[in-house]
C-alpha cells in the first residue's frame, strides 16, 4: 500500500498487490481460494440455498462452505438472506461488487476448461 | 469431468471444474494460488530471473516461488529458458497461453485495487 502524491483515488491511498501488507491481498486469497472461485461462479447462476451450493460445489465440505462465505460476505461480495422461517430458509447470492468478480472468474475458468487440452499435451510433451 | 456424446471438443471429454476430479481444478488452483497470480501477472510486464522476481513479488519465500513456477511450467503457462553462463541464468517468461491466463488474473487484480476502499466501507458497515 503506497500513500499517493496527487490523491486521485479516493482517500489519497493507493492500493498495490504486490506490497506483502497490503488489504486486497486478503480479498485476492478468499476471491481465488480453491473454494471461493467455485462458489462466486456458482452464485453467479442464481440465489443458492447453503446445501444446494454444498451439492454443486462437488466435494467442499461443510465446514470449508461456511468459511467461503463468511469471508466472501465480509468483503461485500456475497450477501446473505435469512427468511423467518420453520426450518429457517437462507439464501446466498451476489451484490453487484461480487457479480463483477464472478464474471472475471468465470472468464478464467472457461479459458482453462478450452484449454485444458492443450495443457495436458504440454506436461505429456515434458514428460518425454 | 464428462464424456461429451457429440465428440465436439477435442477427443470427447468435456472439463468440467465442478468436478472434483477434473483436472482443470489443479490448473485453477496452480494458477489462482496466491504466489500463482502475483508471478503470472509479473511475467506479463516482462521477463524475469528468479532473483529479481522474489523482490517484484514481495514476501514470497524462495521454496514458495520455485514450487509455484514449476507447477506454473508443468500446466506449459510458463517458459524458463537456461542460459549457458556462469554464473548461470535463468530466465523466466509467459507462454503464449500463459499470457492469456494472465491478461485474465490481472484484470482481475485491478478489479480489485480499485473496489478495495468499496470492500473496507462494507466490512465496517457490518461491523456497526
Amino acid at each position: 500500500m503506497k500513500i499517493s502524491d496527487s490523491g486521485e483515488r479516493g482517500a489519497g491511498i493507493e492500493f498495490d498487490v504486490y506490497a506483502r501488507d497490503c488489504p486486497t491481498r486478503a480479498v485476492l486469497e478468499h476471491v481465488t481460494s480453491k473454494w471461493g472461485v467455485l462458489v462466486l461462479a456458482a452464485l453467479r447462476e442464481r440465489t443458492y440455498r447453503f446445501s444446494e451450493l454444498r451439492r454443486r460445489v462437488d466435494g467442499v465440505s461443510e465446514k470449508m462452505l461456511s468459511q467461503t462465505l463468511r469471508a466472501l460476505e465480509h468483503d461485500g461480495l456475497i450477501g446473505r438472506v435469512a427468511y423467518p422461517e420453520v426450518p429457517p430458509r437462507v439464501e446466498y447470492n451476489l451484490t453487484a461488487l461480487g457479480r463483477e468478480a464472478a464474471e472475471l472468474l468465470v472468464g478464467l475458468v472457461s479459458f482453462i476448461e478450452r484449454h485444458m487440452p492443450q495443457m495436458l499435451e504440454a506436461r505429456q510433451a515434458r514428460a518425454r
